[in-house]
């Protein structure tokens, strides 16, 4: 295993004081450069969260490995153990920072000397109401890193994992309940004159939030197995998230658009000025920011070759928070488009895990130890009973170039087909090629993911919802 | 080892239902006998809490054996594997149950209905702003689980050990600082003159409730060792704490002593018709039954001889939970009081704690086998070097009778001394006794410093305190 990697000490040093700087600045009262003092003091803390997460991996890492939590790298040449499980000092820093964050937006400290007339924001950053919200995530956090932590150490089934990230849910859906949260959905245009422009779904919506956090969770989950790959898409998504989200806060210009007038500092972006909207991306940025932080510490370890693994506990925690924001800031739809990359990846995997193709325990790509580069792996079909449906389904996945099929010459029958999984895709059509060149393929694709969800987001949807954001 | 003990099946099938319609007779609208309806559900989430422990320690022993999470008893005979990190088990049902708790009393459910003219009670059972508090409670309580978890996983040292519950106890300190809480003491009569009836600790109130917390969780882990003590400790200290709030809640009758008229339903019990003393003991007991449920469950397993054991995980997490109550509930000199053994065991111990004894690695009691009999443990001095301090220390134990010496009959010097520990001092006054005997003993002891709790916080507290009890 190569060396541990050390962040230069030069970026150490720049960092650490330009995130004290940016949290201690509203403590000590100097007048702020941004309208928003809080969010400054949540950017300081993500520049900590990555500082810390970069220097305590490789200090705690040979402790994960004492207690058994390790793993071996499947697809190199070494057999050195690699500490597991290092999403869990993410989730630690993360859930940590997040905690000690609590006074900033909460108590009534920024409240006193603050312009009130800006459009689009209460006295203060944030009404003091929206502290049980928030401590209900911090507890969801909590829960889903426990819950991951778990899984890791007594490593659950995949039938009862599944559910988990429910259970982790629970405070969310119990606050919000508490709180008497919104549980309407606004229609699109072409709905509207057959149920409403507003449903009221009910308990229906605290079935939907909780499918949420399970899809986000098991989304990224699902999506694994070659260095950086989890860590890399948590980053992407809450990086597209946190993105999007900007474009609601207050801007320092304004930009006008043929007849329209877009943002600036008193029209709160694309809030269009109002209050509700602008808090809402407010506390999904908060959640955000910290996140990108411990997500890129990790990756700077789990980039190819890793010298630590995220384990479930990055995936379930990540996830969790990713759901959160789109529950708290109620963009679920926005936010289910972050995620199209896991959701074709889903939908190619459906044949193998509900068994219509068969599933072998591993699907990851294979290491040709000669030329080090990964090939496709493949399902052996061979010795399985003839089905006309398995036929018809890899027919057309291999008619959309989705899976290569091998075919006995002298039966016709399909002997074998590529993993249905994006990675055999991508090797698929690039040809085989090295872990780093298949996770930046992957982590490109994610970003051409997120790139068509704000095309989609903010071009087409205008044509079948107008400004009704409810 | 003894096989698992089950509870019998009459039992379990009177609790749950008992269970169940305490939870679900609020939701059905059924009229209550009560006059405080979560209270109820809180009830009957305790009972399930006892009966969802009872099952589910022998159902997941043997993972938590298959995972590592086991230990030998050192007191027996036997050398199979007992599961370890019970508390985990137990930590878990508490919090999820804890969190199902909160629409109950934080929801408007209740409050439509209600009788809002009865005495120290507001609309509904509590005031919704109170749930950050409860949820930053819950905070704690998962972090200090999490936390006790990674100790018995990783078994961290001494010195890193002490300070954990003070990062456990971050989200219950934050809140407080941003809902403002109370940051004063009132002092005692003599005090008066000097200070003020009310002194304001200001930070140092913060210091105090982290350094509480601290002191709850490594009071329970220090008296441990044998089956049972640690369980029996916190069951009983919380019994004591749940029978303490029950003084102050709305009484079915009126109690009259001389002049003064104690209690009924229209003077709230000892809270005299303070309506936040009333909120302030039923958010302590609403923590403290399900904490009740939780311990008895463990202690069903863990009595002697052990089919499990609770690891540090129970310790920090019934210690957080026992603190939390204290701190929210703003009694907490009253609940130092229910810690005298645990305080008269670490002032005993100091000696061996600062090494003005030597300490030995273990300070069990010793079992002979012949008897199958605990005997006092020693710590050997014979290989020391002379020491007037120690030996003035050892005199002084000694004439209390807290501690037995050999001295060298030549030359006079002290060549060892039992271990101090409350254990070894009962072991000193008792004589040899089986384990059982000695857990018995220690319970009882547990009791009667509840008992003196009593008299001293409702007797004594009286000569130089007045009713002020802001």
């Amino acid at each position: 295993m190569p060396p541990p990697r050390r962040l230069p000490r030069l970026l150490t040093i720049s960092l650490l004081p330009l995130s004290l700087a940016l949290i201690l600045r509203p403590l000590l009262k100097l007048p702020s450069s941004l309208a928003l003092p809080a969010l400054e003091t949540n950017l300081g803390f993500a520049i900590l969260a990555f500082v810390a997460v970069v220097h305590l991996i490789p200090a705690l890492g040979e402790n994960f490995i004492k207690a058994g939590l390790k793993g071996r790298d499947m697809l190199k040449t070494y057999d050195d153990p690699i500490p597991e499980c290092q999403g869990l000092i993410c989730a630690a820093v993360y859930i940590t920072l997040l905690t000690l964050f609590i006074p900033f937006p909460f108590s009534s400290f920024f409240a006193r000397d603050r312009d009130t007339s800006l459009a689009g924001l209460a006295k203060g950053d944030f009404p003091h109401q929206q502290l049980a919200t928030y401590l209900s995530a911090l507890l969801s956090f909590l829960a889903a890193t426990m819950l991951g932590l778990l899984d890791d150490l007594f490593d659950i089934r995949w039938r009862y994992k599944l559910p988990i990230p429910i259970i982790a849910s629970i405070p969310l859906l119990m606050v919000y309940y508490a709180e008497q949260g919104l549980t309407t959905v606004v229609l699109p245009i072409p709905l509207r004159p057959f149920f409403g422009t507003i449903v009221q779904l009910g308990p229906l919506y605290y079935v939907y939030m909780s499918l949420l956090s399970t899809f986000c969770t098991n989304a990224i989950n699902i999506l694994a197995g070659i260095n950086g790959v989890e860590v890399g898409q948590a980053l992407i998504i809450s990086l597209s998230v946190a993105l999007n989200d900007l474009l609601y806060l207050p801007w320092p210009y304004t930009l006008r658009v043929g007849s329209k007038v877009l943002g600036g500092e008193w029209g709160a972006g694309l809030a269009f000025g109002s209050k509700e909207l602008v808090e809402r991306h407010l506390l999904s940025l908060y959640f955000m920011l910290p996140l990108i932080g411990v997500c890129a510490g990790l990756m700077f370890h789990n980039w190819y070759p890793a010298r630590a693994f995220p384990g479930d506990t990055l995936c379930y925690f990540t996830g969790m928070a990713i759901a959160a924001a789109g529950i708290l800031g109620h963009f679920s739809k926005t936010l289910l488009l972050f995620f199209i990359p896991q959701i074709f990846n889903f939908l190619l995997s459906c044949p193998q895990l509900f068994l219509i193709v068969p599933c072998p325990r591993h699907r990851l790509p294979k290491l040709n130890k000669d030329t080090m580069l990964l090939n496709t792996s493949e399902a052996d079909l061979s010795n399985e009973p003839p089905s006309s449906l398995r036929d018809l389904v890899l027919q057309l996945l291999a008619f959309l170039r989705l899976t290569r099929l091998t075919t006995d010459l002298k039966t016709g029958r399909i002997t074998a087909c590529t993993n249905l999984t994006i990675l055999n895709v991508l090797l698929y059509w690039f040809g085989p090629m090295s872990e780093e060149d298949l996770v930046v393929r992957v982590m490109l694709t994610q970003c051409a993911g997120s790139a068509l969800a704000f095309v989609v987001r903010y071009g087409v949807a205008g044509l079948i919802y107008d400004g009704d954001r409810r």
